[in-house]
């Protein structure tokens, strides 16, 4: 039975490419990029070849960007390390109701510590509103912190309001941008949104897990989480993972850039063959990121409907993987009913997906709606 | 020119079995181990393997086993960890002055915080002495830690007696044993030693660069230094670096448990050949670890000589890669003068190395020695 993979949104397949790349730097160029010998610095040229192909996706300085295990550190460094760095000068920091866990997390910890934390709540389309960042932003606030692309829905963030408010307000805040699910999928430049600081994970993009980048605008200071030794400026210590960083970087580069565009018309054919399921509801709407699509069928529960799937060998969410099958505060924020919130399913996709993808599935959840039991 | 690598205790080369394990995780078994469908589970087998794996090797069970990005990592979280999580119950700290920079830099950071830490200076040996760890610790005291083994030297630390100190001293104080270079070179079996929280770290022991584990008896509360998902119990959020993780376990379930004997031979025949370079001074004594010999040769700089020997192959280091070349806090413990701390060369081996390596190696430092310039 064929395996249909859609879920990309929690984690890819490596690609070819990315995982030669790694078996390369495990097994033959296996120097530590800090030791100071020719073995050292080739593996050292390697993670700086990695650095600059980071950096150009971005259209950032290859300076600007510090590796780190993932996207869930890079959010808490890029949280903890402004909110520490900037105390002294303002307590208010603005985040949104509806950011993954490892940003959320976080800032119910700096509340624990004494900031005030603002959660934006989305609108029914699953995003916060700009009138609404700009009433929340004051002179006090020292860090605005929003997701591109929410990772249960795909809805887009309107990020490009942030930097304007801010100045606006005339607040010191440091603006973070937790990128994970936007990062190659849509165009992303920190420099033209005025983002000081943005988290990229490896393995939502063909990398393998245990990598990730955050990127630290020159001239922002942040404070580190880590400490140790002279690695990525001091900001995050720990000998590098050369392998990881150096699959991460032939991923990116090998990345279609126009996959985009493919991706949008699959997206649209998968709506079309989902529309013929009864009592179907898209949570997720055309405006969302093309790569994910949300929707519920009220009555039949997403674990249920997530197993009947997988035993059929199409892998779907029920929502974050990082939550591991807790209730979703996502689909709890944008205020939908028990019934829907407790039916809805995540399809995400990437370059390995295709139009048959959508036929077996929409087959399955035909077969689904018509023989499982709804409570 | 045959490349003699005995630069090990900076990172090693991945063995053949954990690269094609990653390999597999990478490309086959790619799931989100957190995901509920069964793409997702099998993942977690592997993981829930080598965390078994891991925990066997250290005579604990797998639910005092957390995967981190690596030794710092590891060492961040003990020490921030158990302190933070203590602080009501004291204020002071024991540790030495020759811990490993993930170790030392969180100290110093822990005494900005308003902790007090007691550095204890090493003998001529490079091991603190036990009667000064039980005069340091106090019913103050909140954490105790120790390394197993130097980096630089291979000294064995007295760990051993750290436990009964901490009893008799009636502190509420966490053990933590940075074990990094120990770790399957020597017994390490933390409930035997009385030993709280314990680190190591996946490549230098043939798994790849960007893994590493904390021991955390079971009891034991520490704080989490990352916040965000379901991962690891919550102690260290972000999605399991699966390929990574499960390589370290095949790293560790292949790992020759003879290994040691082979390379105390060894250690004793580079030693014996070594001794015939004019003007040669061990660092390292007999009583080390024999995986690294640390020796100086006064008046020829480390670096220089350093160079000299990647010229043709041969990569030792100068001292830990982590410092990326600055001066040796450990040597400068000893109370080393600047002629010996400057021409300091750490030799350190894996089952990689042979005794050819010894002839190979000392007939060219015999040619620097007569060769080079002294400052």
């Amino acid at each position: 039975m064929k395996e249909i993979y859609l879920d990309n949104s929690a984690t890819t397949r490596v690609c070819e490419s990315a995982a030669k790349k790694a078996l390369e730097l495990m097994t033959n160029i296996y120097g530590n990029p800090s030791s100071l010998h020719s073995k050292g610095l080739e593996a050292q040229h390697e993670t700086d070849n990695a650095r600059r192909i980071i950096a150009d996706s971005l259209g950032a300085k290859p300076g600007e960007i510090y590796f780190t295990s993932g996207g869930t550190e890079a959010n808490n460094t890029a949280v903890f390390g402004a909110a520490h760095a900037l105390k002294r000068r303002g307590n208010r920091i603005v985040t949104t109701a509806i950011e993954h866990s490892s940003v959320f997390e976080a800032m119910q910890q700096l509340e624990k510590e004494g900031f005030e934390v603002v959660y934006l709540n989305p609108d029914s389309s699953g995003c916060v509103r700009p009138e609404d960042i700009r009433a929340a932003i004051n002179k006090d606030t020292i860090l605005v912190s929003i997701m591109a692309v929410n990772n249960e829905l795909g809805s887009i963030q309107p990020i490009q309001s942030v930097y304007r408010a801010i100045a606006v307000a005339g607040a010191p805040a440091l603006f973070h941008v937790d990128a994970v699910q936007a990062y190659m999928k849509m165009p992303m430049i920190p420099k033209k949104l005025g983002i000081d600081l943005l988290s990229v994970s490896g393995h939502k993009i063909h990398a393998p897990k245990g990598v990730g980048a955050l990127y630290v605008r020159k001239g922002a200071r942040i404070l580190p989480l880590h400490f140790g030794g002279m690695q990525e400026q001091k900001l995050r210590p720990g000998t590098e993972a050369a392998p990881l960083i150096c699959a991460m970087g032939q991923a990116v580069s090998c990345f279609d850039k126009n996959e985009s565009v493919r991706i949008k018309e699959l997206n649209l054919y998968f709506r079309q063959r989902l529309s013929e399921i009864e009592g179907i509801v898209f949570n997720s709407d055309e405006k969302c990121l093309p790569y994910i699509i949300n929707l519920s069928l009220p009555g039949l529960r997403s674990e249920t409907l997530l197993h009947f799937l997988a035993e059929r060998n199409i892998f779907v969410s029920s929502g974050s993987a990082c939550a591991k099958g807790h209730k979703s505060h996502v689909l709890e924020a944008m205020g939908y009913d028990a019934l829907r919130a407790d039916s809805a399913l995540r399809i995400s996709f990437s370059d390995e997906n295709s139009s048959e993808d959508a036929d077996i599935i929409v087959n399955n959840l035909k077969i689904a709606v018509s023989t499982l039991a709804r409570r």
